[in-house]
Parts: C-alpha cells; structure tokens; sequence
C-alpha cells in the first residue's frame, strides 16, 4: 500500500539520504555542504526553515518533498516552493511523484496559496515533460540570479 | 541624507503603491490581486510571510526591497530570497537600489544564509548589467514551473 506522510524528527537521516541521492542525479554532488544536525535544525526548529512529505510503498521510504512557503506581492498570497522533490530510481514510474504533488497542490490549496512552484534543470526532459502534462507552465522569462561567497561579502561590506 | 529602515504597520499603503508601480513598470499590472488588508496581514502577521525594507532620502520614501526566506537543501542554510526591488524611476542612478541590495547582503550575512536570490525579467537588460556588475551570477540552466487555478485544483483533487 502507498502512502504519504509528514515527515517526523527520526526521518532525518533518511531524508538526508534522499538529499544526496538527488544531488547525485543532478549531477550536483559537489554542491552538497549539509549535515544532518543542520538538517535536523531547520525542519524542526522554531519556526521550522522547510517542511518534508514522506512517500512509503508499504513500510519503505521511497521518496521525499521538501517544500517552504513563498510569497507573491501581486497575488498578496503565500505560496509553496517545491525545493526537492525526489523518488528512488527503482521506485520510479509507479505514480509516487504525482502523488507528492497532488499532496503539495491539496496542501496549497488548504493553506489558502496562490501557486505551487519549482525549478527545473533544463537537459531533464522527462521530469519537463510530465510537468507540463499536468498543467505546469514554464516561467521561461524569468532568471534566477543568485549572490554567494565573496561576492555576497563584498556587497556587505559596502553597506557599511 | 539617505537611510533604509524596516517597515513597520503604518507603511503598508506606502509599500502597496511601490507594488503597484512595480508591477506596471514589469508590464503586469493585470496580474495584481494583493489589497491592503491581506498585505497587511502578510507583512505583520505571525509569523510574517515577508519582510520589507525601505529606503529613504530625506523625509521621502524612494523605493524598497520585499523578502522572504527560502531554504538550501544542498547548503543546509536558509537563503533570502528577493521578491521585490523598486526604486521611483525620478530616484534612479543615485545608489539606492545598490544600497537595498547591499542591506540584504548584510542581513543574509547576519542570519547566516548562504545565498541571496531573486528572478528578473529577461528583457530587464539595465537591471541585468548591474545585476552582474555585483558579482551575482544567472541561473540560466534552471526554469520555474508555476502551476496556478485549474491546473493546481485539479492535481489537488487527484490526491483523493
């Protein structure tokens, strides 16, 4: 049987688990810096930084989404952002993506928020492909820019 | 003299305005839904979904910077993720933009986030340049997906 859950403290490590797994298949391993006591921290902190769904196929964890609430100003609505979303690659193709975002879009709908987003490498196809099947639309206008590192202190520094 | 202090209560039909300038400078004033209230509410709700910033010069305010917190699985750290910047168009070129940014920076250092981030419009050339000038660096093999109104409900009610 096939179910989803929230995720509790002792999950941790499997979704760290699940984390560098993804990472793995982005081909981004080399990004990967978290532990599990930063892990543990930001999901059951106060506030909490994230929140995770579980999907089990019986008494296994077969995959995991970790998701945050954003913001629209034009809406004037929260929203959520769908960080990770990730299924055991032998787990694949038996409906447990869909069934994490039709939980997120329940979820979303509940918490009173405008959308559901997240963002896509562009050479994967097939995760491209069953978005748009099921009604996504591709913010193609848009870029993500994004400040680290130096050039993040360096800005600091000027605000002095 | 110029300063940048957080909103309080009082500024929502202050920051309202920006939003709304915002949005027709971005040609999307048709997307705008937010009103008074449910800004209000999201700004000094608890806990709020959103902070803003406002920057000054003399007794008028001339722009501000909107943001929200997102997550890093790979880091393990929060982030602060910039939804909206504005400075009045008869304010522009004279730093305060740079300052706002510079103010985020600081604050992301502050809280120990590793990243500050935000999505621009592909034919914001002006804002690109400077963007890069800063050290800021395009996501470009990455798109958002947004999924909204029938599309969101529809997902919902397949997780039945």
């Amino acid at each position: 049987m096939r179910h989803i859950r929230f995720a509790t403290p002792q999950d941790t490590p499997q979704i760290l688990a699940f984390i560098k797994a993804l990472a793995e298949y982005e081909h981004l391993s080399h990004e990967v810096e978290v532990s599990e006591a930063r892990l543990h921290q930001a999901l059951f902190g106060t506030p909490p930084a994230a929140e995770v769904l579980l999907a089990y196929e019986g008494d296994t964890a077969v995959g995991f989404a970790l998701f945050f609430h954003n913001y629209s100003t034009f809406l004037g609505k929260r929203g959520i952002y769908l960080e990770d979303l990730f299924v055991k690659p032998e787990y694949r193709g038996r409906g447990h993506g869909k069934a994490l975002l039709a939980r997120l879009a329940a979820l979303a709908l509940e918490r009173e928020c405008g959308r559901l987003e997240w963002a896509v490498l562009d050479w994967n196809t097939p995760s491209i492909e069953f978005y748009k099947k099921l009604g996504a639309v591709p913010m193609s206008e848009w870029t993500i820019f994004r400040m680290t590192g130096k050039a993040l202190a360096d800005l600091a520094n000027s605000s002095a």
